[in-house]
């Protein structure tokens, strides 16, 4: 399966690429709890920006995908903060503010989202400076009040009983996983100049089985093989794609989604086979 | 004195600048305590960059001014929570924390530090890509873990005994409170395509200046003018300016630094006349 290897050489480019940027910092805690938050992981964005962009004929990607993932990380660390979540592992390991302590937490989060926007400005992202504006911009308007943290604080609402049909669990995700996960898509087009329009339609539809597959391991995953606690959103009374679709219901429009997404990379004819078996990957998937 | 009138004329337009960017919110709590964090303040960031811009001859700089004033707001909403500084009260207001809750803190601080990248990154904000583009990536610079979040680390681990000495207390202010100041005063110049070396000696000695105006008001203050608490560095045992030179010798090696951020205006004439008030006024302010 070409996926795989091409996954396992996006994740050896990335952990090179972080190790490359933390060679020379000072060595506080502050930056040792950066790069802490920034290992493993899937780097399924990441990828996606490494893949969209060979996809297109863009130059070197890897300072937008370190910049996805870096934005990814922090709202990771931010999420697992003992007032939003309070989340004890996370990738199997101590969260951030349990190994360090919350202030760090904090502090490391907000230089991570700093990070993404500074990998994305600097002159190796690309070298004409709109591209790197436009991406930059983008990013903003996913990661943001608009975006992500939209979706963090709709799914907060939802917590205390809020959003409970379909349609807002849809809207919720749409900002929490899936802004993030497009903007990945959209990186790779978006360096070589071409239509972003087929990876735009290509990752609404993952970024939305995305959040379904993950609702099943919530229900269904290991905590061992996932190296985080299942069973949260059942045992907090939210609603969940699962709750409202049931399971069947729920990995039947998954499955749908992925056609839907595979659909969207038809003109790409077989350079696409990766991406799509990414979106494959993303709902069979058990961590 | 025209500093005083030139200030009231940037909060006012800064102030507007606000209201129209949050008049068409979905009024979350989100967005509602987003606009309650960027309400007040001396707007003395958001003033230094629209008088550098006017100085020279930049085209408009409101989108600048909020984005610096954006990115502060935030850093103090992170700053006053209980992990970190623990403020109940902030420009004489419940913070953010106290008013909503902690989840809702971290996640607006997150969005205004998105918020500010955005505005730098907006079309509105300058007409060429390229001078975005170099606009946010000094603010990444400015803003993250080489900058101003470094000066927070490394505040505290002053805290925890770390930095007692002039150089690492001049170390820490540099990134704390100077990174921005130092942005928001090279802008006007950015925006103008002009040398931002004079605005940058200017805004070194500023910064600085300022830091030592603020331990001195720590000792000297009123909270009730000041609309925070006072005298929580002697408590807190931690090195200051003020602990390491006394009063006396404080205030006399800021008004030293202001007659070094004045000189290194003088290439400008009268035209600079404000900002060497704005200089004055930084270590003459009660608030």
């Amino acid at each position: 399966m070409p996926f795989e290897e091409d996954l396992a050489a996006a994740q050896a480019r990335i952990e090179a690429g972080f190790d490359d940027l933390f060679a020379h910092t000072p060595g506080l805690p502050l930056h040792d709890a950066m790069r802490y938050a920034l290992r493993g992981g899937k780097r399924l964005r990441g990828f996606l920006v490494l893949e969209g962009a060979r996809l297109h004929g863009a130059p070197d990607a890897l300072n937008a995908a370190l910049a996805i993932e870096a934005v990814h990380a922090y709202s990771l660390v931010h999420d697992d903060l003992p007032a939003m979540d309070d989340d004890d592992t996370r990738r199997g390991q101590p969260t951030l503010h349990r190994k360090w302590d919350e202030a760090t937490a904090i502090l490391a989060g907000d230089a991570l989202q700093t990070m993404g926007f500074e990998l994305c400005l600097a002159p190796g992202c690309h070298p004409d400076p709109a591209v790197r504006a436009d991406l930059a911009f983008a990013l903003a308007k996913a990661a943001g009040a608009e975006g992500m943290v939209l979706g963090q604080a709709l799914d907060i609402e939802a917590e205390a009983g809020g959003a409970t049909d379909l349609e807002a669990i849809t809207r919720l995700q749409a900002g929490k996983t899936g802004a993030l996960i497009s903007w990945a898509a959209e990186a790779g087009p978006r360096l070589a100049g071409a239509d972003p329009a087929p990876m735009r339609g290509y990752a609404a539809a993952l970024g939305l089985a995305f959040q379904i597959a993950d609702d099943l391991l919530d229900v269904e995953g290991d905590a061992d093989a996932l190296g985080k606690a299942v069973g949260k959103d059942a045992a907090a009374g939210k609603a969940t794609f699962v709750s409202l679709l049931g399971v069947d219901g729920a990995r039947a429009r998954a499955s749908e989604l992925i056609d839907t997404a595979c659909d969207a990379l038809s003109a790409y004819g077989k350079g696409a086979a990766s991406l799509i078996d990414a979106a494959r990957f993303v709902i069979s998937r058990q961590t």
